[in-house]
């Protein structure tokens, strides 16, 4: 025991020296101590990494799921510091990470960083061309902040657009008011829009939004026709329907969005396209997701991962969203083995190797899409993303959706995410998030931790 | 001079003798004093009627038209008392009709009553057999006291569901706490919609109404199954848009109604089906509009009125519906005299005359509409409706819709008014309200007003 002790400490020490295995980040905050990794039985590291949704996952609204605690417990060493690299992925974003980085501290008794949790507007990071925009913004919480955190930094709310030009906003007659003066000749044209989550007041948000996008970013200026296609419009979380404490789903920032596109629809006869939509079931969200998995899994001295296992609650929402990626990922990586194969065959025959376009793989998402993400290179990514269902939220096998009583006939996935009901089936169903650890450790043939 | 004028006083004292013609309202208030009455060239008393839109034609916003109170001098005698048969008819539906009337009495300078005002909710008060259900309204203003004073006995506001059940409400973070009790026990179903007017805080309203429709009347009960068809839902004024001081018009209540009825698409797979849809343009409205005319020609000591002339400023609201209207009684004419004709041939041929059933004209109407108006014999209606549209609200003739710059290619109509192009014609189109009611005396060949 002494001697295995004693070791362990001559060997760790040596580890640290030669690798440098505790590292800061950014904010000076310890991430990750990797004295101690998962082993599986053939003695390797485990190169698996979670993604765990939260709400219905780990939480019900504000209350702690029984079996969190339990399978956080499996993924950390005796101080408290994970063993594997873990993402926690939410459709919110009415906060800043870092908040929602220590409801979960707090909720687990766990030390979560910023850098571990992925909120829906977070992949907006990777759009720079938008950042020295004059963007329009709605949402709930601290959205200036959000936005400057990803980066933009010319940003107006829609209660200073509000407050500039009263006469927009009409529906509540007792908010009717003059406007305080002519800002008309002041004020910029406004070149994108950025929807972050659910607003307060549908009425002012949505008729803000089509004024500017009618009027090609001046609202308070009649046009002399109608731009189309209009501006960027950037959104963030297209769930439909969330579980919260009352006995039937509530609205989620997808029923805003609904409305907006169908009200879009209705005034111009035209529809409303959005330049990026972000958050799951979006592959954006699982690449920038994966991103940071990879740079966990560097920190703790791993190579990478190969396999992503995401945990959720909501089918066409977590699962939709993992085999969405899942099935990226193989398209990825057959293309990959044929740019492989391509240049051997050119080294062969003598000839220059040409690159070849790797966004080819990528003609599945959109332009933006793709653009977003052509600084980052293939080896990063996980080569597969498997999807596990718990059925403490939304899905309860039980009542097939119970949420309405009956298996709905109707479509709850965003439109421009067209549901194949294939990628709404779980690789697999548990009863909760400790069953879907176990069943991930034994799948992996993971072991008791190796002390380095 | 002197001689006519003793002689007026004699034949109006006969006249008042005779046919009792100071008649007053429900408030005892003087409605029409019909010593004066206009007339046409060839010696007979004009039978049509003035059916004015308010928002564009007589104001915009708060402002009078300048061309407003010159076309009501030509309608009044030098007491101030209407001396033709005048209704106002708006969309607006989240005031009482009484301070409309007073609204309109101050802007032109004339008594205007109650009576005298058609609101968006006023054919509700035909629905009598939704009168003693449990509603839940939804409307900015007085809700509850339109709701009695159109027949409604049961009545429950949004506001008083969502404080009942706090849970439901739940997109604004602020405003979101736990039930003061567990009111499901006391809490009756809830029986019938009624959507009056544009709420304030769509997403409360939207989600609300969602939830009642849903569960069938119980919004804290999760349903075994989802109900369908749903309960009645009743909706006053369709209006998609209208004009405000803005350059481009503001959302009306016909924006939160196609959200209503696509989130509830979206959500349910189904399609809300409306029982009453009551505002300009559907025919109720213009029915019961026509019917207070009748009343008001009676009380001058008319014996009806022929033609009705509508005067708006919105071809999708106004003259579609006025035309729609006018269809509707073109049908009732031709039907009324193949009744004359069948009953004539049936007593020649000896046999038992058959009523017949008037409602076959009405099979345009679905059937809720067209048993709101059985009480109401033929007789009482008018023969046509004309249209007259000006330019100084929606509808601009140098810019062609201006509000968007161009030609819309947008179906702006309500979803069951489906547009035909045809009916948004107008049969007059003038500059504005003066040179619509100079137009129709000329029309008619009206001369000075006789004294009776």
């Amino acid at each position: 025991m002494a001697t295995i002790a004693s070791n362990s400490v001559r060997i760790s020490r040596t580890f640290s020296a030669r690798v440098g295995n505790i590292l800061n980040n950014r904010n000076g905050r310890l991430i990750h101590h990797t004295k101690r990794y998962l082993k599986t039985q053939d003695g390797k590291r485990v190169d698996f990494g979670f993604l765990f949704d939260i709400d219905g996952v780990i939480v019900r609204g504000k209350k702690l799921l029984p079996s969190a605690k339990d399978a956080f417990r499996m993924l950390i060493d005796e101080n408290g510091k994970f063993k594997v690299p873990v993402i926690f992925v939410t459709n919110a974003g009415n906060t800043l990470r870092q908040k929602k980085a220590k409801a979960l501290s707090d909720w687990l008794d766990i030390e979560v960083v910023a850098e571990q949790v992925v909120m829906s507007h977070s992949p907006l990071k990777m759009f720079k061309q938008f950042h020295d925009k004059h963007i329009l913004v709605s949402g709930q919480g601290p959205v200036v902040e959000i936005a400057k955190g990803l980066g933009f930094s010319q940003i107006t709310t829609m209660d200073t657009l509000r407050q500039c030009f009263p006469h927009l906003d009409m529906v509540d007659h007792n908010r009717r008011k003059p406007a305080p003066c002519a800002f008309e000749q002041f004020f910029p044209r406004i070149e994108a829009v950025i929807l972050f989550g659910e607003p307060v007041r549908w009425e002012t948000n949505l008729q803000l939004v089509i004024d500017t996008l009618l009027s090609d970013g001046k609202p308070y200026v009649a046009p002399k026709e109608i731009p189309y296609p209009h501006m960027p419009v950037l959104a963030c979380n297209m769930d439909l329907l969330w579980m919260a404490e009352a006995c039937m789903p509530r609205f989620g920032h997808g029923c805003f969005l609904h409305s907006l596109e169908s009200l879009y629809q209705k005034i111009s006869g035209r529809e409303l396209k959005y330049t990026a939509l972000v958050g799951k079931p979006s592959e954006l969200t699982y690449r920038h997701a994966d991103f940071l998995l990879y740079e966990q899994a560097r920190n703790m001295g791993m190579n990478g991962i190969k396999t992503i296992y995401c945990i959720g609650d909501n089918p066409e929402s977590d699962i939709y969203g993992a085999n969405l990626y899942d099935k990226y990922l193989q398209k990825r990586v057959i293309h990959t083995n044929v740019n492989v194969i391509k240049r051997t065959q050119q080294q062969t025959a003598g000839s220059q190797i040409i690159d070849v376009d790797e966004t080819d793989t990528d003609s599945d998402l959109d332009s933006e899409r793709t653009s977003a993400l052509k600084d980052n290179s293939a080896e990063v990514y996980a080569k597969s993303c498997q999807s596990i269902l718990v059925c403490t939220g939304v899905y309860c096998s039980s009542r097939d959706y119970v949420t309405y009583g009956r298996a709905r006939s109707s479509n709850h996935n965003h439109r421009d995410f067209v549901l194949d009901p294939v990628l709404t089936q779980p690789k697999f169903v548990t009863q909760n998030v400790h069953e879907a650890v176990k069943l991930v450790f034994q799948k992996e043939k993971v072991i008791s931790p190796f002390v380095s």
